[in-house]
């Protein structure tokens, strides 16, 4: 068969987009660009059937009742509830244990932002049929400037619509970013990965051998109600948290990446939204009825209050229930660390 | 008898202050410096019965109800209500006409801060000597800054606890303004003025027949409730609204002014509210709860949400009802041109 099927991960808790994320409705499930959350545009990408088979969805247990109420009436999918977070490999592996071992998986964060899904979905052609060929594939985001909060992926010799991976980098230092975009032949790495199911179990068995065999023990205790599929806890519990990329990607001598511009964002916080976003002239934005005098460079979301500034520049204004986030455009990765997203229930 | 009747002017719609001020309640009866209203505060300034009478209050009907409300139970009073707005002259005018010839009347803005009520206090008795002696006496508030935004008195010859005035100047430019700091002998006209009842009806009559005699008649055809006075409408409406200083206080040729320096505000905007609070180290005021994590010289005014911001500089944010206000500290002047507080009911 040659659909891919979508493994769409609803982690993350995203703090830094506080007070719009909340623990009862974090980041993936909020509309932040656009009229659907990030959650609904993830599974919209993946939608055309002669491309995708359903989805695999995985997440915690509170939020499955956002998830079924933001997915499409019509669609057919399966939930895999992890009894608690342990990053995204195990995440990974539950869903690879869900599959078929020829299953073609494409593996997407559901908090990012694609302004360009045409782009995602020839990129996920490309990976695709390079994870065919038994390669463990990264998507490789051309980057647009010298960001320091991704890590990079150097490419290596060009194979099939993209590269072996030369190596991974970690989250580099201004200098060493800006040595990267003007050498070129580096890319984001975004967590878009495709491989075959049985591969990526294969590869976890070798690297981490304990993780795959809690996740085998964990699938095979699962409880099933339906399409939805909750682990084993006990089991799940014992695995020690790792990400894709410590647990594999890094270490495969099976890494590939296909390389791709797609208007790709993580939506990492307010300031991201606003690049997002369609700004005026003066690079503002905020909805209808809210009144920007003399402003430039100002995001307003608000989840109805009227909101009006006077001479602000390089502002984010948030308003959400009772709180009220108001910061510096280029202090927006600190919101994470205020009292408000690290106290609310 | 020696003691002051204070005269308590309730107009002003502190445009400025929204959204804390509103067309429901504005600017003197909110808490805008301190756990009272400034009209209340205005009331307490003159609450010492060796020194003051019971006060004659000008109000319209929209806010009879507050200023019951705000007002000690205790407190006895007069209260004229306008049937209309008509500046500072005919409501003076009016409480004049309320009062026995020989009252000494002390007309105080209820929509100003004092910081230094025993200042006050002391000026009152000042005004009130030269008063007695016929005279018609603005408080000169000592200047601390090049305020544009004032009207200025210039000192003539010393006389008993005051000066003869030389003249009053208009709002001046900044450099005037400069040179008045500079030069010593100008104070700013803060709105308080002392003299007879009937020494002020007698320059009225001289100045601006019409409206003394619009005045007599509105108050001679007065409907009376208990201590409630409304002049008759018609009689009022006829008044041509005009400001105190323009009818009487600069044409007449006993003017007379007593320095004082009483850390007065007339709170005009924001910016006034901001430097009228106690503010920390880091010059920002924000009640407990709200978080101001790198902020400098930043107003937080809430009416319980929550606010957090991040990384600001001179800024004020305001919170009331389902509107939030963010201004530069330096443009807190322009908040009364926005559409908030023009289409408010």
């Amino acid at each position: 068969m040659n659909l891919i099927t979508p493994v769409i991960l609803c982690g993350g808790s995203g703090t830094r987009l506080w007070p719009r994320s909340r623990k009862s409705a974090p980041k993936p499930f909020i509309n932040l660009v656009g009229d659907t959350s990030l959650f609904r545009q993830a599974i919209d990408r993946c939608s055309d059937a002669a491309q995708f088979s359903d989805p695999v969805i995985v997440s915690g247990e509170a939020h499955v009742a956002l998830i079924k109420q933001q997915l499409p009436s019509e669609q057919s999918y399966s939930l895999l509830v992890e009894p608690m977070a342990r990053n995204t490999a195990p995440a990974i592996a539950l869903a690879a244990a869900s599959l078929d071992p020829d299953a073609i998986m494409l593996v997407c964060p559901s908090d990012h932002h694609i302004a360009d899904p045409a782009a995602f979905s020839k990129a996920a052609s490309a990976a695709a049929d390079l994870a065919r060929d038994d390669w463990l594939v990264s998507f490789g985001i051309a980057p647009d400037r010298p960001e320091t909060g991704y890590g990079y992926i150097q490419q290596g010799e060009v194979m099939g619509g993209g590269y072996r991976v030369h190596k991974f980098v970690e989250k580099p230092d201004k200098a060493t970013a800006e040595q990267f975009l003007a050498a070129g032949g580096y890319a984001w790495n975004g967590g878009i990965f495709a491989f075959k199911a049985g591969n990526l179990l294969k590869e976890l068995s070798h690297y981490r051998a304990d993780m795959a065999g809690a996740v085998t023990q964990a699938f095979a205790g699962a409880n099933c109600q339906g399409n939805l599929v909750r682990p084993d806890a006990d089991a799940f519990a014992m695995i020690e948290g790792e990400s894709i990329d410590y647990a594999v990607m890094e270490n495969t001598a099976r890494a590939a990446m296909v390389p791709v511009s797609m208007g790709w964002s993580d939506i990492g916080n307010w300031a991201a939204v606003h690049d997002a976003l369609e700004q005026d002239d003066r690079g503002n934005y905020a909805a209808a009825g809210h009144q920007l005098e003399d402003c430039n460079n100002v995001l307003v979301v608000s989840d109805g209050k009227r909101v009006s500034a006077v001479g602000l520049e390089d502002l984010c204004i948030v308003v959400d229930g009772d709180d009220i986030l108001v910061t510096r455009m280029d202090r927006a990765q600190d919101v994470g660390r205020l009292d408000g997203p690290n106290s609310q229930k």
